[in-house]
């Protein structure tokens, strides 16, 4: 049974991956385990009373187990637990990830960067995501946040491609705007955060890097000196880039030193900001009950969110 | 010679159109006339100091003058000023207007209309847009604002459009939104405007409806009671397409009631932003003399807009 | 004994009205049931942990059921419970309520509405507040709000009406209020309420329309619709009429549109605001425990309040 | 001629009160004088550009002085000045004022505190209104503000005196008042103006106390100060009142060191505010010119002010 | 075992201070306690799930027991406890308080004071903490907050003498700085707080003065209190000092009245700020457990503080 | 005479370096050359109105003139103006400047390096600070603003010494700071002014490097490129001493794109903040005409500053 499909009173058996452990307290003492447990299609809330210091050696985040157990009002209460063999699940179906395919993200953004016809920013380009390079090798992997959209493996290189895709779309619907630039400063807008985000067995976390000089300053010191290796970059064209970079965020209340000054910068933080927005909607819908159509207050949306028709009914149905 | 052709010492002698026409204190007594004269690459500032009680009569805004005088640090003083006499000038140099051809204007969107599947939606749009009903004639006509962006004749059909293209291109580029009601709602969002706005003899400004109401109520008011004369409308794509004309502005301090709840009102409302903001990049830089890269802090960006190579002087060299 | 009354340590054997059920987990797994039981004179926390599922199908929402128990630090431990038989209990002594007779509320707005001179107004007055009309009928029953102040059935009346009240007396303490729009404005300013809130078996929730609409929408659109109806009701009337309910919540961030631009709104939105402050406090008061003088911070009042002499204490005293 | 009579085009010859002087560079080099003239209907913009110095001698702030000129686009240009000689003019004329008579809202007043049953509270206020008393000389005559509203002589006891009504009036609308409290508190919330405004010679500023200790703390440590004098007076009545005082200007960011915790604070500073924010319209509509509709944007509304049919036309077709 | 060397795992016999009690309830019905015990070194989260009555009559705040029980996860679960005797333990090593003796820093405050050169001054110090005076008995004792830094006896002493000693080595560093109104602001800032906290039996309170008046006002009243009672105390110094103290807070939103606008109000609010900041850190540094560099988010700092090597561990290897 | 001393009324006849030059329309056309002229004391606006063409030749920003003219209301009209002879003036008593001189600036600054003891910290300092360097060129001319404070030559080292010695001077007072990396980066912390900044002919404005990138990403730049040419720098101790260049705003909306996590950090900002604070009171109080006590509202300081007695008068007197 998928995640997803869990129902009010259902029994579980069956592997599952953990996401998170925790070792909690009992208000009135003692301890229990809390997790997080997951397949592809989402996440659900478990807990373990009993034999917890022998569970807790299996359910390691990171780990495949093997549960049985009862789920009722969103959590599973777990009767038992054990590590699972690796004949029992398949990976794929238990990692949460892309919705598009890994290699088709990838040619669709050799494909993109096909369409960039300034030589500079295609030297660039190489440079960073050159087939081989060790940038691309962490680019292609990296989560793209820790909690709110694309919070998983290829997350990053999805979120990119996607805004770039979007910037490269609408770029001809506007006037004035250098689409090389916007594209070029689309695809690297959030390249610090190969820096700021560590991930461990699974688990993203923020490095101390990225707390102490933020995804923004690690991103533009990258470009900078990836600029400052190529023989001949034009001055204007390497400031136009990393003012993308430094104003993405789109003012100073959301971290960036800078505010937008140019067309190209101004478009990337607004399409980024839309695609933050609309994978917010995604994530609440994934994680919305059957039936319901309000979610709660999300702080990614800025309200509780709305959906009229829900696309996994129809999905479930047609299936 | 054209305003945005004008550069510090020239003499001119040319007809122009009077835009604004203001009676000034000199701070120490007596009056002068303070003006701004216009053709369609551009405004100007401009006064009059002598004779002022003449040249009153013939520089009323929205008529054509023949003026010389000699232009200075961005203003022109005014020496003679007389009617113009209409074999002197073809009024569509004069005009300020959209950059597209308002028959293109009106072919891309009947175009775009003909891509909604929706049948409601369509007989609904059929009502607004219809050729030849007088809503259809008020639209087509209408500016999009009374300073900022499109604030000209056919302004706010360049800007409905725009935004309407726009939503509709990137429609496929995120998962789960009704392209139908998306682009119907980028089309109708800013339909208040049609009873907010008044235009008289080129000027324009605010109706007492449309500072007592505000726009968003007034389109609300117009789209609801334009769908309770169709029968069989659907109440929930009724609700959902109101929706987006109430929370366009995006936030309460924005004046929008509520904040967009659907994918859809969240793609208008920031596409909208997006057209909102890259239009101040065009007004900024229609008034940036030649040979800045600066213009001075702007509102409606919110910083001062940078231009790297000014696409103004590409054209000109070009020409 | 009154759910006020109730003190450490007491035992509880009596009916009660169900107003909110939770099925809740255990952290540590299992599940209990938690409640909110209460009589006119306030509402208690309570829980059920053993047989939960029988005890489910007994405490719904709106239902009075028998429960015996011990009440302790704020909390009821439900030792039984069971359907309450209807000659144990009478209803009004367990429905929250306004301070007022419904019947003594109707009289005194059809006082107030008998002082409006403005024979538009009066026609108008008499649609929505007419004796047997559907609109009057709606709001007579509606409540106010959802939690704040006046969250019961005839809320919403008993709010209209001092507020109303509060307004007619005051407009003459100032100069150049039109005391007839302003009392009409307060009749009408929170109508869109009607729509906003749906009401089941006791439990107030927001309807998917006052969601996505707002009630400030949703009432401009009924009272206009109202005015349209009206042969040669005067523009300039409706107009300010409107406003009045457009600006009532007084500035954008609140959720009007508009903000208040004339005397009669700007009274109705200050003594609205006068009215749900002054509503908060009551409403702290009624759950403030005996003896204590400072409630906890309260979101309505945005601070802790302060009762140096507490009324129910005078008022018990005197019982 | 009244001030706000004045049309454009119209020749002045008569006397005027000087309000404020400011001697202006012309921008080019050279000077000329800006002064406000009034009368009790309204103030004026005037210029002096010939023989600035001698007309400087006689245009003091205070000064009644005769000018000949001619009026237009909102500004007098003065051709020749004198002193005004006495027997030309009534002083009470030109002086600006309350609405109401001095000695009927001394009147008003002691019968408002001739209402208030504590004897704690009497006591109290025979110290600081008393007849013959410092204190209440002072409080007299003081003006309530430098520009907002009641800017003139009596502006404070007008504008305490009208908060204490309304006070006194909607106590009884909303239970749990103390209206004793509200209302001695209304009329002592603002005595810290008394040392906070300097008046000297018509012109109100504020003290270097007003600046570098505030009014709040200013009117705190009089009143503390008086109680602290009176023999028995309950310790809480004093909490209960100079909260306030502290707390009536509502939020900290208004000033106030703590926020309203109690009913009567919060009825003080809300009916406070409304009697200002309609001070306001007062104040915009005297300045606004005959047949305008809508004021500029004014801070003290935050908003620009609508005035469907203007009062002060409907006066003079009575007159 | 100090209670900053509990480990996870470790049996913990010993005894401890009651800081704070709570009576909870489990969720599901019943109770437990919950309680706050310390001793010098910091505090650790502790409950009582058995016999709790015979154990809250035990654990009074202020009162010292004896605790057996495990340390684990952050809170400590306790098997048995009982009152201490007096033999047990010195209350010195339970207490929580400065890091400096208090005697040593009476004798600094007294150098500090000898520093101050101007005889009123020098006069109003010796009335506030002249030995043997009642003030001084006690501001010696009182703590500086409830929560945030130096919650604790003597709190307050430790707190104005830093920030006043730190005022007085930084006023020479830049111009134009009166240096003995400096160090009488920096000594007398804090001073409502005598009148703002109570101190029950180690727990610290706000008083009812301390909630409507606020601390700034009452050390105001104080002060100028006691200037008043010196004769020919110059009217200029008691302004500048009462300024020092009404401005502290640095901003209207953070509770002054009225903002610094003086060089000594402006370097007195930066180092009391920047003092409390600091605090924040030694306060959170103080609670972090072994071996973690990242804290979380704390209010104070407006951030998690990071603490790149752990003075505490070089403290203890040191021992 | 000084700048400083001119007084109403007061013929001038001197040379005058001009820091500023704007051609101004005159509003009824017609064109004016405004000023600002300045020695070291202060600065002076002041107009030519004859013979602009020729004026404008010699009046060039950074050129040292000789004006006669009359010095009235704050402004010196011009009568005649000539290019200055070089035995005319003495340069170093026109141009702005420290109240300290350079070379004891230096000295201090190479005595506060002396004082830092880590030799990582030593190596870093040489490579920036050392003699003969490029970087020590720079920063020892360089302004330290546009406008605020120390907005001349030498005011980056002079508010970079400034700070480090305040922060060197404060750290032993609270515990738990690392000197020497507090010490490093308050010397350290702007030093992003250097690319931020152009300086022209005596006029200061900001670079298209400083407006796109932000002084703050070209601190972090430069100083995280010097350390990594530095063989063995520890990486913590790079991260420490980058955290403090990029926090040193102390908030996201003031442009730092982390706050300040660390105790060094903090002490940075807040003492910088100081130090800019103060700066504004010495820069308001140079400007303040003789006799008065108020400064207007400072945009720097937040309010009005007041001075109680004035330090230039008193050194008036002792000259």
């Amino acid at each position: 049974m998928k995640v997803r499909e869990f129902a009010d009173g259902c029994e579980v058996a069956q592997p599952l991956l953990v996401r998170d452990l925790d070792v909690r307290h009992r208000r009135e003492g003692g301890e229990y385990l809390k997790l997080v447990l997951a397949d592809r299609t989402g996440g659900v809330a478990a807990v373990v009373s009993d034999e917890i210091d022998r569970a807790r050696e299996v359910c390691r985040p990171g780990e495949v187990i093997h549960v049985t157990g009862r789920y009722s009002r969103r959590q599973l209460t777990i009767e038992s637990v054990r590590a699972a063999v690796s004949s029992e699940y398949s990976i794929d179906d238990l990692l949460d990830g892309p919705g598009r395919d890994v290699e088709q993200m990838e040619a669709d953004l050799r494909a993109l960067i096909g369409t960039v016809q300034n030589p500079h920013l295609r030297r660039l380009l190489a440079v960073m995501f050159g087939e081989g390079t060790p940038i691309w090798a962490l680019y292609r992997d990296a989560p793209a946040a820790k909690h709110y959209h694309q919070a998983y493996r290829h997350g990053l290189l999805e979120h990119c491609l996607t805004v770039a895709q979007a910037v490269g779309a609408i770029s001809a619907t506007f006037p004035g705007i250098d689409r090389d630039i916007a594209v070029t400063g689309a695809l690297l807008h959030d390249i610090g955060k190969l820096e700021a985000y560590e991930v461990q067995g699974g688990a993203i976390s923020m490095s101390d890097h990225g707390r102490l000089h933020g995804e923004i300053a690690l991103g533009y010191f990258r470009v900078r000196r990836a600029i400052e290796l190529l023989d001949g970059f034009p001055p204007d064209l390497a400031q136009a880039l990393l003012h993308i970079i430094l104003s993405h965020h789109g003012s100073l209340e959301h971290g960036s030193p800078v505010v937008p000054c140019t067309r190209e910068a101004t478009l990337v933080h607004m399409i980024d900001n839309l695609g933050g927005r609309l994978g917010s909607f995604d994530r609440v819908e994934k994680e919305l009950p059957a039936g319901e159509h309000w979610s709660v207050y999300d702080k990614g949306i800025g309200a509780g969110a709305y959906f009229a028709s829900r696309s996994d009914e129809a999905e479930r149905e047609a299936a």
